[in-house]
């Protein structure tokens, strides 16, 4: 078999598309986001890509499989920008999948003329945090200003490690390959499970970027269930301490 | 070398052809069972798949090896359905490996337009289970009416991790790549040894989609015989545990 | 670059050439004969392999540097069957490497009609052993008897979990691709360090098959020092014990 | 994606060029000398290699990415051999990688005549050492001579081990594909960190071999920095030890 298949369902005409990635990684966060855009812009499927870079999987729902895949989506926004969005169920599992998946997608996307990359992920600080930032990092210099306004952070020297992964590489390989400037957008997370918070505040940031009022409600609503869980879990953790307290000294 | 060389031994006629697929997985389930069907309905070789996915591998029978494949078998039922039964010692060792060989399967395959795929394996429960039931997951909703009438239980959400393996990707890769709708039969079994359980409860299903009757002799044999060892196994640890109270306190 | 790499020094004109293969293993007993036979025989170097399936490392000798190889050898008998010995650095270091090297291996001397197949192996018992046998396993029943009469062992059941890496696949695709038969043959041994015991009875039983007399002389000398070091080690771990015993009593 | 892309920017053309590879390794030896030479000498890029066989990662340097790359460097040096030298961010991280780079590195070179190859890598001593060696193994005994000249040393049967990864492949593919001689140059190091003091020694020798004076300024102030390190923390492990001898007799 190929080793990536692109399943095909719509060549739009698409406007100065402004391209949108968002996979499984930290907290989740890029894959809430896109997921997020999708639902509430009612984004189209333009393709499914299947991959043996894929886990060998299913997914079942309503007792119906699910055969792994990522997926584009695009929506004709009638502003300057149209839109494409890069979601999915995994990112690939090998260093050559991740490589491959992210060069044969910018490939499939390269006729479209993808006129701005950007890639979302989140940014691991190892606690909750009350208002998370939205880190940025460029790869041409000229969109630090413009995406400070927009409310992304640049601290110096961070990350420190670089970025790894999808994230990393559609916005790499975008430059160097196929001459397409960007930016990665890391979402602040604790890390520890699937996180809305960070998501929330990079969504804000991408509707000023594309001009797209997009309904905060829901988002806030998922923020807000999983705060009260961490609220429980932090009381509960104190309570448990309290009673080994007295065990202890009991 | 190809990556994977399929030696052909008869390319059969055959009438709108059921695929089932039974490789070894979680408690043997799959194997077992088309293992029997191949037995039983005296099927023949289509082919032998030998592959760079399997391990490098001989076994010996009788001093002489057999290098480690899998096989195709096929029969004509005279009945509305033929039979094509895949069935062998390995499943790919890796990812990749269980998409290819999962689609050059399938790929080989397609000339005899299959009408159906059925995948089977096992579903572990974490413990031994008097009367296993058969779950089902569909790549079509319209099956899962005629399966109930079967035997095959659809609880909802289950196995909620999904499919992993060849039972998940021939049956995915057949649907969306192949179109061709399907369903996976998995036999509850313990997961501790190879089941014949589980096994029998699948073949029953799959001669009834199959109308074809088969002895269930042997297998009954099979599942009395390690029935025998896992009560005597009980019984053990039971009087071990005795024992070893006995020690504890003595 | 090519995956493997055939650097030909040779292309000697050869009469039912019998292909020995004796790759690095169990108590390297395959490696000891197949260079055993190259060095008394005077063998000549038909061609090198490379390939990356090999580690990516060069030995050094005397200040000079060997990048790692195998490597084939001929030998113009005379006699009813020249001869062809596969010998090397490392077996390849994956799955995939294994098929790749043993099937192109076998391609490439296919021009050579080879007449027989003998791959060389150990099989560790687990226990230093005094007077190894030579186990056999054929591709083809018929090889049984005239093994049996070199000296060759047998046993049912034996190697119960098969035989794995190039001692298998180099029989077992010759076998089943390119249609010539042979046998494993495996040395006894504990497995614990290079055994030219095990070896030098596979070299008894191939000079036998192969109508040639080899000098046993050298080899019969590096068992004896195996033989002198081990009883060391077993008379230092006797006192040791007897020590640690009075240690432990006194 | 291939899985090697050369991104060229200038094909200059060189008098018997000699090629010096250093990159990431044991004290990172070879990339500080490499990196050392293309700062001192000005030297140009002629090319970068991106490939999937370098990790999924970009760096971030002042707010922008840097995707990980190896790269390739020249000076027309105006004596009797210019000069090409290979540095960067990582070696292949598979052994499949490590033979496709430093082979089609070595194929993208070869329009130049590369007239000797030089791989400079560390050699770990597992301590810390006042006055490092330049060991050197070569892929043509006429090489030993003149290269004790230039100050390094062939201490017989070292290292044991031999040589690994991307010094040893470029090396030794360089001999066996390419027919090009050339030596190994391995600075002695700790292999604790980052290690100036063995780059330096690497400098001096290869300054001889090209007949280019060096500035030697900046290597030795950082030698100096890591010795002024090195000897607080003995210094502070010594003080630890006391006060901790302290607490234990105290």
């Amino acid at each position: 078999m190929e080793k990536i298949i692109f399943k095909k369902y719509e060549e739009p005409e698409l406007e100065n598309p402004i391209l949108v990635s968002g996979l499984p990684g930290i907290g989740n966060v890029g894959k809430i986001t896109a997921d997020y855009f999708i639902e509430k812009l009612k984004m189209k499927k333009m393709a499914d890509i299947f991959s043996e870079y894929l886990p060998p999987q299913v997914f079942i729902f309503d007792n119906k499989i699910h055969l792994v895949r990522d997926s584009i989506y695009y929506k004709k926004t009638g502003k300057k920008n149209d839109l494409i969005v890069i979601a999915g169920d995994f990112q690939g599992t090998t260093q050559e999948g991740q490589y491959e998946l992210s060069y044969e997608i910018l490939n499939y996307l390269n006729k479209y003329n993808i006129s701005r990359i950007y890639t979302l992920g989140g940014y691991s600080i190892g606690k909750i945090v009350e208002k998370p930032k939205v880190l940025g990092a460029v790869s041409d210099k000229k969109l630090v200003k413009p995406l400070e306004k927009a409310g992304v952070s640049f601290p110096s020297g961070e990350p420190s490690g670089g970025i790894v992964g999808s994230a990393a590489l559609i916005l790499g390989i975008g430059k160097e390959m196929f001459s397409i400037d960007g930016a990665c957008l890391m979402g602040e997370t604790s890390g520890y499970f699937a996180d809305p918070k960070g998501a929330r505040e990079i969504i804000m940031v991408l509707s000023k970027i594309l001009r797209s009022k997009i309904d905060l409600k829901d988002i806030d609503e998922k923020a807000r269930q999983i705060e009260e869980i961490t609220e429980k879990m932090k009381e509960e953790s104190k309570n448990k301490n309290s009673r080994e307290d007295l065990n202890y000294f009991g």
